[in-house]
């Protein structure tokens, strides 16, 4: 109960640093092309739980850094996320109208616009990753370093080919091995960067980079099976997207290849993974450990 | 005659070292997921002249460094060209079903996989640049400033800002400035930074870098003029699009505003300050005068 309560006081806290920081760095609706940045800046504040920048500044946390030293890359990634959303959504990829029960990208500013919204948060992502002046005495080294793995991560061997991958086995018979090709990459690939880059950012030593990247890889794989139990169980509301559309479309879920007890057992075994990835952490990763349940509670 | 017998040799020279790197960069269409990496192939082997890598091999030239020098760079600046031109082609963008005689990305390969490569093509010009081990002893200070310039020119207040107008003014009255607005950004912005970054890493002084940038605004918007102008006298064989396809969506074009002779001539003229900024620049410059002339007798 108290561990729950200081989970959200920690979440509102950094969500905060982060949508500050992302107003901040995004142009403003004012700078032209006004109705492009206008699209860029609805998908990124259009209501995510900005996950993978919390993920970030706790890995940072868990070697003793601050969420401060990440905030660049935390809105980096964050950009790169909401991309992968607008794109997705196309009517040429998912065909999704609502998003977090709000008409998609394409529905407000056209098709066109979308893709070129997306294009353009792609684009900053990196703008701010290589941009000196925003990062607090970070050598050029590790900039290099977090632009080298946030572009392999959302590259073609990565989120991208993970997508890619999961348009082509719509309506086909999927095996485990393909479904978990497919979420390491689409979803899994980009939680993996928020924590490793919160250690190089952080300062981590390789041992504990190791163990980071660990509990990335188990809970990047929890959030997904998670989410595929949501799609079946939860109401509309609470998703703001349509209930059971992935099954509607076809699509591979660990819950049709696993049912759905199958899947929650799966995914508490990912969390006690994730922990066990932790043992070396104090306190410092107790924020981590709480990410994941708050993870996998979701889908209980 | 023997000048432009020499420019020919120059180009082939620095187009099959481009090709033959761009070759190697690439992931093969072996990797998976295979046809995501075939899609990605197609467009960038379809064909082009090649012309932002051969600036800044050119730029790097004129201040002393080799073409070696800037292979990863000019790699990733042609990858980047490739995606703006699979998403440009895109049935919700300009929907054109041809380019350089072959069909686009969308037509062979569907509009979801067309639009993953162009995302792909666009990370993985991210990839390469933050690559150490594709350099040559270049500090990492010198990948972060490239990364950005190419970020920035391909960005939102750039390439894909300059689409954004482009798309917005179809089939309204342009004026100049806004015509200069888009044709800056849409296709200027990209060449200027091959431009830019051939003279960083080519180790430019400040005097030879800013003279290099008048060059290539001055022959970036000269290509443009001469693409706009060849747009409406060129065969379709030669162009290998659809003859007039500007003018038939109501785009707008330098000869639209200026007449065809205006439009040669206002060509002319930026041929004269390309020369211009370049004279402090002896023999390693010719390559560049060269090219100048190149783009604009195109328009003759």
């Amino acid at each position: 109960m108290s561990r729950d309560w200081q989970l959200e006081v920690y979440l509102q806290e950094r969500v905060k640093l982060v949508e500050t920081a992302l107003d901040h760095y995004l142009p403003s609706a004012a700078t032209l092309p006004a109705n492009l940045h206008d699209a860029m800046r609805y998908s990124v504040f259009a209501g995510g739980k900005r996950l993978r920048p919390v993920l970030m500044m706790a890995a940072c946390e868990a070697v003793g850094g601050t969420p401060q030293q990440v905030l660049p890359a935390a809105c980096a990634i964050e950009m790169i996320h909401s991309y992968s959303l607008i794109h997705d959504d196309l009517p040429a990829m998912d065909d999704d109208d609502f998003r977090r029960g709000k008409p998609t990208n394409h529905k407000v500013y056209g098709e066109a616009s979308a893709i070129l919204a997306g294009d353009g948060l792609l684009t900053e992502a990196f703008i701010l990753l290589s941009n000196p002046e925003v990062w607090i005495d970070l050598p050029a080294e590790r900039r290099c370093e977090v632009i080298n793995l946030f572009a392999r991560s959302a590259g073609s061997r990565g989120m991208v080919g993970g997508q890619m991958v999961d348009m082509e086995s719509e309506g086909q018979t999927v095996d485990l091995p393909t479904l978990e090709y497919i979420h390491t990459r689409k979803t899994g690939a980009l939680m993996l960067a928020a924590i490793e880059s919160g250690a190089i950012l952080g300062g981590a030593n390789r041992q504990q980079r190791r163990s980071l990247c660990r509990y990335g890889e188990a809970a990047g794989l929890a959030f997904q099976i998670a989410d595929d139990i949501l799609d079946i169980v939860a109401d509309q509301q609470q998703l703001g997207k349509d209930v059971g559309s992935d099954l509607q479309r076809g699509k591979a879920t660990y819950p049709a290849l696993l049912g759905l007890d199958g899947a929650r057992e799966r995914a508490r075994e990912l969390r006690e993974l994730a922990f066990a990835s932790l043992d070396a952490f104090g306190e410092s990763a107790q924020p981590l450990r709480a990410i994941a349940d708050y993870i996998v509670d979701r889908s209980f």
